[in-house]
């Protein structure tokens, strides 16, 4: 492998599976193997998808592996049939695929943890090619591999996107960072809430459309914007030195929107001040139904601040479990401030915690009014110190309204447990 | 045009330019595309994002309409030097590009409209390839062409979305119709859960084996399992009855896996269930802190028939608001048969819904140990005839556990809904 010491190197990435060629789906794990392979100094030159067929994947590897440096497979390494990545390679390459027991026996190990049996098609995914390294995978039964050929590796992937994260991170970057060229590459990541993706830009562009290098991305997903900045130098203090020019100016341009540096999402940074406070938190949640819930113990350890709470959807809930009066309900509607606030306090009350959120709202894509259209919602924090009660109206469908939801009232707690709100 | 008149039709899509192989970008045109050709009976069976390069592109238009009859090329028909797109595909064919004064003229109109003086570079635009069709665009100045050559079709389109779609409605839409044979397409979702996908694969594949039409996909994501038929035939009657030919010893064999054979999701057959029952459901969750909620409510008009619930995260609230007792957590744990059962006890009572569903288990990574390790899970369903209780060992990060847990008590749901369980 020592061609590929000497010169800027470049990457393929195929994906495998005639799932991925609907209309429906999207490659993402090209998206995420893109942005790891650049971190790396390496540029992306080519990107396909094939469909389940032996002898056109066959094809589309060999010429691959004949113009670039490393080519990722994602996908088709799975148990059955249809599952033809591990032949097309051994076909393109002209190599014996050769049974591996120790795989194998880790494969009949894994089923026996969950008291199955496996089936004889398993044994399909011990087959490696000759001379490949396995890259084990800790989230499921496809194991990867690692063929290096003729100046080039071929870097076998399972398909489903946490398993390739994982095998990806442990197992192929150290090994490719030994392969690529010495450049020393610095990435900020900014995250930022509560405005729009084009006033983000408006905001800061001013800055960074003055740098070639670092390259700039605004990501924006779910009412979160990532700002991310990446400098590439011949020495990481450069690099650092580079970042810290333009992100200082962005930083002060963003302010208290600025939520983390580390890249940090929202639960985990609100989870931490929580923790550094000794504070926990309870939620009452009606139109999400249980998200912010999630989002909060998406998290591992956040039991150190997160009790629990209540899903109030129906309107007798909120009376039987929250003690929000039926007069409140009657004269306010379910969807108030004054329901919101009554909802917070009733939880924190019934919970003894430090804050409680609360959240109503019209997730649609029924239930909207002229005074109370769709996207409207409420949430309240409820403190030692009062209740905070704060209204937005979110555009789009039943998903964004509440994902957005989660993504507000998040925020608003974290401006709580800050002193900004 | 003839020969492609007689047979299925394949497609490739190629969609150019550097920018789309960053990370940040989706080809979302070949998703519409892909939608459109599938309409007409046309199969994608590969797809590629190439960057600015002539000779890359060129190579890889001349191998697409080598081996497939339509091959549709979006992006690089801007102006500048780095729209390589018209000369690649004149260097694939052999052909000559030649100037067509006709687009040159509407061109410099266009740029007179918005009182602007078309730049010299903008003739680019106005070459075309010998003997290729021009697409007119009525969106943007890149006009596309279509050009016949040896049995298929290439056709250019412009990059950006809105004059893609438009153009590709207008223009491609009619003349692909005609060349392509009549078909008629017919698709089966069947969707199974409670197996793994090597076990559903080595149930149902000696059946769907036997046929290369329909073509048989297996999908499977968060514990949820897809088996995806679509059939191929001259008529739609021909196309049912083969899809029904295939789909019913295939329901047989899956049995009461089976939950859904339209393709909706569990928990909207559930609620459906549900609703069909003038039944209510209420939830205690646990380590899912919510998720079950939430995949309830992801359904508009859920209010039918999900009431709310609660999030007892700790064992304080647990005891607080379920009624747990004390004795129990300290002599079963949390995780426990005991524990879930209370819980699904304590929710019915307070909520007055006709069922609950308790979910308890060790989602990780921490907190396992050798009797009750990451991933044991227990959920318990009470109603009027008593409580159910089943335990699941799963593996996998916390993410995983979590999915598959609320996979697992939906589908208990069902069974208890259907008689089953």
């Amino acid at each position: 492998m020592k061609a590929l010491a000497n010169a800027p190197l470049d990457a393929e990435i195929i994906a495998v599976g005639s799932e991925m060629l609907t209309a429906g789906r999207v490659d993402t794990n090209s998206l995420y193997l893109t942005g790891e392979l650049n971190n790396l100094g390496v540029e992306v030159v080519f990107k396909c998808v094939i469909g389940d067929q032996r002898d056109r994947l066959a094809d589309a590897v060999h010429r691959a592996l004949g113009r670039s440096a490393i080519v990722i497979l994602s996908g088709g390494l799975g148990p059955t049939e249809d599952d033809v990545t591990r032949e097309a390679v051994a076909q393109a390459l002209g190599r014996q695929l050769i049974f591996d027991p120790a795989i194998s026996a880790a494969l009949e190990q894994r089923f026996a943890r969950t008291k199955r049996k496996m089936s004889e098609v398993n044994k399909r995914q011990a087959f490696v090619l000759e001379g490949a390294g396995v890259l084990l995978n800790d989230r499921g039964t496809a194991p990867g591999q690692w063929i290096e050929a003729s100046g080039s590796v071929a870097i076998l992937l399972p398909g489903p996107p946490h398993e390739l994260k994982s095998m990806f991170e442990r197992e192929c970057l150290p090994r490719l960072a030994q392969l690529v060229p010495r450049q020393a590459i610095r990435t900020a990541f900014l995250r930022v809430t509560g405005m729009p993706e084009s006033d983000l830009d408006a905001l800061i562009s001013p800055v960074y459309k003055k740098y070639q290098n670092p390259v700039t991305t605004i990501l924006a997903a779910n009412g979160d914007l990532q700002v991310h900045l990446r400098a590439r130098c011949s020495t990481v203090a450069e690099a650092e030195a580079l970042l810290a020019e333009v992100t200082v100016p962005i930083e002060a341009l963003l302010g208290d929107r600025l939520y983390s540096r580390t890249g940090d999402p929202l639960e985990v940074v609100v989870g931490n001040l929580l923790r550094q406070q000794q504070a926990t938190v309870a939620v009452a949640e009606s139109c999400t139904g249980g998200m912010l819930g999630a989002r909060f113990t998406s998290t591992p350890g956040s039991s150190d601040y997160f009790l629990g709470g209540f899903i109030t959807y129906s309107d007798s809930l909120k009376t039987a479990l929250l003690g929000v009066s039926p007069e409140t309900l009657q004269e306010f509607g379910a969807v108030s401030p004054e329901t919101a606030e009554a909802m917070a306090v009733g939880a924190r009350a019934r919970t003894a915690s430090t804050y409680a959120i609360a959240v109503t709202g019209i997730a649609g894509p029924a239930g909207g009014t002229g005074q109370k259209p769709v996207g409207l919602v409420y949430v309240a924090i409820a403190g030692a110190a009062g209740t905070l009660v704060v209204n937005r109206q979110f555009l789009g469908d039943r998903q964004r309204i509440r994902v957005f939801t989660t993504q507000m009232a998040l925020d608003l707690l974290r401006r709580r447990l800050t002193g900004l709100a």
